[in-house]
């Protein structure tokens, strides 16, 4: 047990939070850290920032592991193959077309593996969290934003392109309002974390609501903390949310037959105020696929938010385990 | 080049006909038959229809080639293990629950495999049809009802029982009508074959529309006749249908970033009149996945409506190649 552990290092990149998670050679989760960014830092800032995060984590291993490689999960379509950024609306502009993967590697002496933040996730479900057991599952971030990723046969699912798992811009509203992506009615604009704290904030604004808590101060968080102690209203954008939310993963299973819907991201912390609703949804929605022919099984992740950070690094370390 | 070929038969059941397809051991297509059936016959008289045009079939192959297995495509969910028909709503009810393999097979006296008649198509497209040389593709078939099937990583994917490919009932009005599945607002619901009819029928009874085709003629077939010689209002039925089946097609693609999408069934034989809102509404919905980022295309199936039945006899061939 003196000899040192290989470890790779993963990185989730957010637009409130830098997550960082270590894994060991058994695909063991060694370390968990988060530190507060601020999404209007600008790319440089915001890179150098990661650079110093991970440097520091270098220094703390050097003695018991040897760093194979580390992942960074980023909001956004990216091109793994190349580690370039094709499009990040989470993170500043300057991120569009940026070729991270390689410029870190440069930068830090090891292999860096560039990885869409959603799809980490979903590696960190599926390998580490609550999607184990499961040969076919979805895992949907709510987040400031939502994103998802699949496990089919048992295996993470990336798409044509590997840009997978956009169900954040699925329509749930054919004539809904516009959403950054140039579509109308995507399930982002109506359930995830900003979406929620629109509505409710637009019902005190409109003196429908006059919740114990400062306009300004109202979040997710605290909306499910108004909803916890009693505030019905509070209650009610959770299940509006989860509603949706329940009827596009209704439509997922649908065309997929899932065993398994994993919900995670920030938003999730609001537990069965959101889960219900989508449960509710989604047993309504496929009766076809009724409990006598497998049901579907809706968990809460029990990663805490670091799905992502734990799915780059065991991406990382896998990444040189089949180069070596 | 006298040496008996191995054949195998493959048969969809429908709702209004029967259709047969013999492939040889390359996989090449060697004939193609259809017989006209009726919905509301019994089960057992169409059973019987079935095992004759079997015989029939086996007898004139009798010279040339040897029966390897016999492939089976109804609509509806099977266990394809048990080759038991758990639902089906096209067919008479006294086929739930009907173990229809292990009985042809003993009647038959040769291998027989039960499809879903859907997933049966999508491998007719994957390999001898619109879908070849695409990697991940939909195939939806557009007829009385809709149905899908899915070829991800260039396998067909079935799902955890089997059943995926079910986008007929993904959600695409939250309130809307109730469908024969127990939901409300499927796809089916809207945009099938059926609903196409009805709301021709339902214009003409309330005198929005004055077809040249008498009411009780009016069919997807006599309506795309319509809309060809001129009349706009019988191709609005197909714009309508064409543009809620895009948003559906969309959300797949979001879902699983997909290259292509083949469509097929009878009510795709109207063409242009079905695809060119599908594609016009997929584009303005998956803004993300731009042409530069590989786009998605939209090709009807070349297979005129035996997709089902060719794909049912390439895999009941692959059964025995396994098995061998």
């Amino acid at each position: 047990m003196n000899a040192k552990q290989p470890i790779a290092i993963g990185i989730d990149l957010g637009g409130t939070e830098i997550k960082l998670a270590t894994v060991d050679g058994q695909g063991v989760v060694r370390s968990r850290d988060t530190v507060q960014t601020d999404a209007r830092v600008s790319g440089a800032r915001l890179l150098e920032q990661t650079v110093h995060l991970v440097r520091q984590a270098m220094g703390e291993l050097e003695g018991t592991g040897v760093i194979q490689a580390i992942g960074l999960a980023v909001p956004g379509v990216i091109d793994r193959d190349a580690g370039r950024i094709e499009l990040t609306v989470a993170l500043t502009e300057e991120w569009n077309g940026y070729a991270a993967g390689p410029a870190l590697t440069a930068e830090l002496g090891k292999p860096v593996l560039l990885m869409n933040d959603a799809q980490a996730a979903t590696e960190g479900e599926h390998r580490a969290g609550s999607g184990r057991g499961f040969r076919d599952f979805l895992s949907v971030t709510v987040g400031t934003g939502i994103g998802g990723g699949l496990v089919l046969n048992g295996e993470v699912y990336e798409g044509s392109r590997g840009m997978s798992g956009v169900i954040g811009h699925t329509t749930v509203v054919p004539d809904g309002i516009p959403c950054g992506c140039g579509n109308r009615g995507c399930l982002e604009t109506v359930a995830s974390g900003q979406a929620i704290q629109r509505a409710a904030r637009a019902a005190v604004e409109a003196g429908t609501w006059q919740p114990a808590t400062p306009v300004d101060d109202l979040t997710p968080r605290t909306i499910a903390a108004l909803a916890r102690a009693g505030d019905l209203t509070a209650r009610v954008f959770f299940t509006n949310a989860g509603t949706v939310l329940g009827m596009a993963l209704a439509n997922a299973v649908c065309l997929l037959n899932l065993e398994a819907i994993v919900v995670g991201g920030g938003v999730a912390r609001a537990g069965e105020l959101l889960l219900d609703p989508i449960r509710h949804e989604i047993r309504r929605r496929t009766t076809v696929f009724s409990p006598e022919r497998g049901g579907v099984t809706v968990v809460q992740s029990a990663l805490d938010g670091y799905a992502g950070a734990i799915g780059s690094a065991l991406g990382a370390m896998r990444l040189t385990d089949t180069s070596s």
